[in-house]
């Protein structure tokens, strides 16, 4: 590590490692560091599959093959300050000045004002590796384990913990449905029968007076007087900006929490960009701020920032939260609003929907059924949301649909798009579940 | 079946079935009459599947139940004649008056002038139940099997006809290699090394000098001098568009030889309407009439005539290719041109590729590499065509690239643009390879 770099980045997850890359790519004389806090870089997405999966915490490990690679230094310190004037970061033991700067500071996990939500053996997740074994020894001895928090995290964690493991596993949601934050009612209770087929237990509309116990937590009581017991809690109730260095720098903070950047990814002072969960992102639907925590948009965000450094060659839009899980083998995916969300939101809608195997004739091997839930905006016909359960294609099925959503397309735009098919692979080009949802959509616009 | 229709479709296939629904859908209380030669309507693409994966070819029929539930009237007759002007079909044993006639009449397989060609054991792809049988039986009893024509139907009967046979087969191309209208050299390389790994002996620049036997077919001659024995030759060199009916109407006809159609799917002559592989297409990408015959490009046509009968609600923008296929259960998929066409076209190109395990981390199961090449145009920056090899959701990955091509997007506007991830069904966000094909090409520009 040199005194003295062009680039620096603080971060090392998937936001930093990516703007770093960029800026490598786009700037290749330039000096970079990274600067993170951890000796090794957990893939964040694939937490929950470290628990189930996965052999080992180790198969869940960024290797630092793509930093050496792409010749950028890393340094694996915490931060004690930072001058933004003199553009010094100050190290444990060390100094470092800048020219350019990169904010990948990341989220935390909200920790919900719960009596007792502090004792131990609750875990809040946090991206760590030797703080994920311990929570990975636990759950190995746990008979009990309660889940705080049913959107992906818990989900997940639901499925993976209860991989090869004789154990009770409670999921606890405050809403009415488990996903609700992307799923419609219909596409929910799909997902909490599959759950609940695999033995898990949920408690939904349900809330948590308090976590009892001595020390450690021993048993989850309810608000309407159940007990459930406990040997290990995970929390899983969401996330907010790491902003401290952020505000250390004095930089603008958004309404929600975030990092401000203007559309090229630029922070409120000049040579510090931001990208990745710390800032405050805007949904490219509405044009506001909303709260869409994704590694996926951290990497995009990720991008601008590292190729606008030393000139702006490239501009953001704002997000539209594109995600995917898989409940007992079937994939589900979302892209944009929701019909609820859209109603509430305010937006005038028309639903088109569509089912058909993955496969033509339904006979080939491993068919598997897609259904697709489109949610147009009826002032202008063209498309902000849609939803998908199915086999594995769903998954990329559901980028098709955000590329849509993101090029603003109309019902009738997608029916006389173009989508290629293959008998062993996709559906049949009669029956292509996007195009059947738009033109059922159609015919009531 | 009634005497008169106010709408009548030629053809039962992806086109005539598809325009038949979509009229349905689009104006509820007409009358629809579907008039076609077969008794069963095969999955076109799904032939050469029942060669091999399919049980028998039942398992490959379009089930009429689409027409029943869309109150859609069908017959199987041949077309005596048809008059325009009275708007009279005449059929082998009764007349049929329309109002609006939609043309999906198809195409036929291309019979390449080669002395001999007409001898027994030489079959075209027709796609008539009683003929495939027919062929299945000779490719039950054969030995030597010789395919005439490397695209996808060529490639895909060798691997089917191979699959659980004891059978010598060897494709012919004339070209220097398989699979070349839709792929790169390194990607043809590829499937030809997969199909060479299974027994199948490839002949490419390869001329054909006669089909030499008696009657039946014993030895196909190349202009080498070599001779390769053949119980039965497939050939799959292209088709050519079926315009009898077009011409007895005295519709338009195209410089490539399809029915003329406007941006409404209408043909020359009013109330008459033409869709899929009968129609002369238009390339989306530089505006010129080109041959791609595909089944999804046939329904999309179809959702565009059927829509306009009465009211015109939708126009043409013209064909990309978009095709994928599989071989040795790696998926190869292409949309728009290629590297090699984009440059005889004389386009000035920039190219970007990457590759990544569909899973993150890679540890994950079932994990498959994918590799993706797009094709830019250096001009205005836009995305002109991409390739992708790999795992099965290659599949759907080419939608997303024909989405982006269709769109006119840049380089910079797939970077920036984003696409869902999840450890368990998708590539890294840090490494989704669309957006690192497009980055790697961006900073060429």
């Amino acid at each position: 590590m040199k005194n003295n770099y062009d680039i620096a980045i603080i971060g090392g997850s998937a936001a930093g490692i990516t703007a770093a890359v960029t800026a490598r790519k786009h700037y290749p004389n330039k000096n970079i560091l990274l600067i993170r806090e951890e000796d090794e870089v957990l893939v964040p997405c694939g937490i929950p599959y470290i628990f189930g999966t996965l052999k080992n915490i180790k198969e869940n490990v960024i290797s630092d093959e793509i930093l050496l690679t792409n010749k950028i230094d890393f340094i694996n310190q915490k931060i004690a300050n930072i001058d933004k004037n003199k553009k010094i970061i100050v190290l444990e033991n060390s100094n470092v000045v800048f020219d350019k700067l990169i904010l990948a500071t990341g989220s935390s996990p909200i920790i919900p004002p719960i009596p007792g939500i502090d004792k131990k053996n609750i875990f809040p997740i946090y991206k760590r590796v030797t703080y994920l074994n311990a929570l990975l020894d636990k759950i190995n001895q746990a008979k009990d384990i309660v889940i705080i928090g049913g959107g992906f995290i818990g989900v997940e964690f639901a499925e993976e913990c209860k991989k090869n493991r004789n154990v009770n596993i409670t999921l606890i949601e405050l809403q009415q449905d488990c996903l609700i934050g992307s799923f419609d009612k219909d596409f929910c209770e799909t997902a909490a029968q599959l759950l609940i087929k695999q033995g898990i237990v949920l408690k939904l509309n349900t809330n948590i007076k308090a976590c009892l116990g001595n020390e450690k937590v021993d048993v989850i009581e309810l608000t309407n007087g159940e007990k459930i017991k406990a040997d290990v809690v995970i929390l899983g109730v969401g996330v907010f900006p790491n902003v401290e260095l952020a505000k250390l720098l004095q930089l603008e903070i958004g309404d929600l929490g975030g990092i401000k950047v203007n559309s090229a990814m630029k922070t409120s002072c000049e040579d510090i960009f931001a990208c990745g969960d710390c800032v405050e992102s805007e949904l490219f639907l509405i044009n506001k701020p909303g709260k869409v925590n994704l590694a996926s948009i951290a990497t995009m965000q990720a991008r601008i920032a590292g190729a606008n450094l030393y000139k702006i060659k490239r501009t953001y839009k704002g997000v539209v939260g594109i995600v995917a899980t898989v409940i007992s083998n079937y994939v589900f995916a979302s892209a944009g609003f929701t019909e609820r969300e859209a109603l509430q939101k305010n937006f005038k809608i028309i639903v088109g929907e569509a089912e058909a195997p993955n496969r033509h004739p339904g006979t080939m091997p491993n068919m598997q059924k897609i259904k697709v839930k489109l949610v147009f905006n009826h002032d202008n016909q063209t498309l902000i949301g849609g939803q998908i359960f199915g086999g594995y294609d769903s998954a990329e099925l559901v980028n098709v649909i955000g590329t849509l959503i993101l090029n603003k397309l109309t019902a009738n735009d997608i029916v006389t798009s173009q989508f290629g098919t293959h008998p062993a692979v996709t559906a049949s080009p009669i029956m292509y579940q996007i195009v059947n949802a738009a033109e059922n959509a159609s015919i009531k616009m």
